[in-house]
């Protein structure tokens, strides 16, 4: 395999970005990695466990002679990361990320790059209930989606090395408009988190003669709301991050919630067959 | 162990009926099984499993000489089974049920007992994905719930004999009025799969450029979503028949919808963490 990338740069090496690193290492496409981030232990267990071979909490340094950035932090995070380091980057290189939401952060970024460097904003679609560096695996990527979102003023030979370097992990590479992005995520991914975040609320305060109804859920209430589970701050985010079109999903949501009640109100038994049985072969449609 | 029950008589020998039987032979406490049901081959399977020893499709002939009848059919089709039967109940019989919905059933049947028979609505909390007399095993019940919903008409000795054959399964009896059952399973079970057929129906629907964005969907979709496969029949019938709590366990779920979308209109971050938080904690809570 040619080396694809001499020296990579990892902001926030955690499960996407060491995993990351752990495919292109596999397939000898890195020459050299150094990892960027806060957390001191977490960029240690990094370098002990052979993901980085260089560690840095200065942005700064560590983008210098980078060919590649690959920034995977928090998503309202990631345009203050690349205000952070534009003036710090090797001319000609790419900087790219891994945040779910994509429109916000790719208006934001291009407008920052200097001349001769080049964003290009990217969605792997992949993950597990696990953090950190310790929990990143080479195959993460494998079969997955990997969804690039150019731009008009996106570089042709920048997005073709990123793509590359995606493919590189076993993963499929798409490309989409950030907001057709935005749009398809915030329907089958924010959306579902907001319903499970609201369900939980909704039952968790509910007032039935003043018991903990909670007590009494059992494993079908307890997978339907495991991803209420998920990080607060992480949603926080997203929800903030990709507002429009998480709007337009609630509400689209909230009308057919309505009709379903609708339907329930007036009795009507063939509706609700015909609701259910919709929703079910949209639903077997995706096993 | 002494036998608690003479000749038993199992209106729909499927999962749950056919696990009840095989969990109270083990325990030595039933003499002899009568299977009822439409469908032949499921009672053939029943009897050639050794669930029941006795088979007819005619509920009038099964129930004859039982000491207990249990019913366990779709929701809505209860009230019509017992109509159907006490005018061949032998004196002293005790009716039960394994409805996941109390206040309809037990306030429709009670009235239709003859004297010296009794009526006790009962709500065993357990299941699996499979249905037939072949998914069922003795241990469906151990340490799971069961729900029995006395009236001030339940007849005391008639209780603790259905008590005593829930305890025989392993199951953890409790007591609970009609009403205060629809109310909690309307917040648990109903209303997560409400919210459930109509996310799928609103993700399905969702026109976003003309793209199927279900076929974007990951694991985290699916497992959120894999209630809305249930059966659409027996989700009409719950609905249907729980349809008061119902429309309040719904309201309160749209309410607390709406206050999340206005903290999100609203891009107030600390009052999404806030929200987000609650529900994680909730979630958390009942792991």
């Amino acid at each position: 395999m040619t080396v694809l990338i001499n020296r990579l740069a990892i902001i926030g090496v955690g499960l996407i970005g060491g995993s990351l690193v752990r495919a292109l290492r596999e397939a000898g496409a890195v020459k050299s990695v150094v990892g960027i981030g806060r957390s001191l232990p977490n960029l240690e267990d990094a370098l002990s466990l052979g993901i980085c071979d260089d560690i840095t909490q200065d942005p700064a340094e560590g983008v210098r002679g980078a060919d590649v950035v690959f920034i995977s932090v928090p998503v309202c995070a990631i345009p203050g990361v690349v205000a952070e380091i534009v003036q710090f980057l090797t001319p000609g290189c790419i900087v790219t990320d891994g945040g779910s939401v994509k429109t916000a952060i790719v208006s934001e970024c291009e407008p920052l790059m200097p001349s001769g460097c080049f964003f290009v904003g990217g969605h792997p679609i992949a993950g597990t209930e696990h953090t950190g560096a310790a929990a990143s695996f080479a195959t993460l990527y494998r079969g997955r989606r990997c969804i690039l979102t150019p731009t008009e003023r996106t570089n042709a030979a920048a997005l073709e090395l990123v793509s590359s370097m995606w493919k590189l992990t076993g993963a499929d590479v798409c490309f989409m408009e950030p907001g057709h992005h935005d749009r398809i995520f915030a329907e089958i991914s924010h959306l579902p988190h907001m319903a499970a975040y609201a369900l939980v609320h909704a039952v968790g305060t509910a007032d039935v003669e003043g018991e903990n109804v909670l007590s009494y859920t059992a494993g079908g209430f307890r997978d339907f709301t495991r991803i209420a589970s998920s990080d607060p701050a992480m949603w926080r985010d997203i929800a903030l991050m990709n507002k429009n079109a998480l709007l337009k999903s609630i509400d689209g949501f909230s009308t057919s919630m309505a009709e379903l009640r609708r339907r329930i109100e007036a009795g009507d038994g063939a509706a609700l067959s015909e609701f259910f049985t919709i929703s079910k072969q949209f639903r077997d449609g995706i096993i």
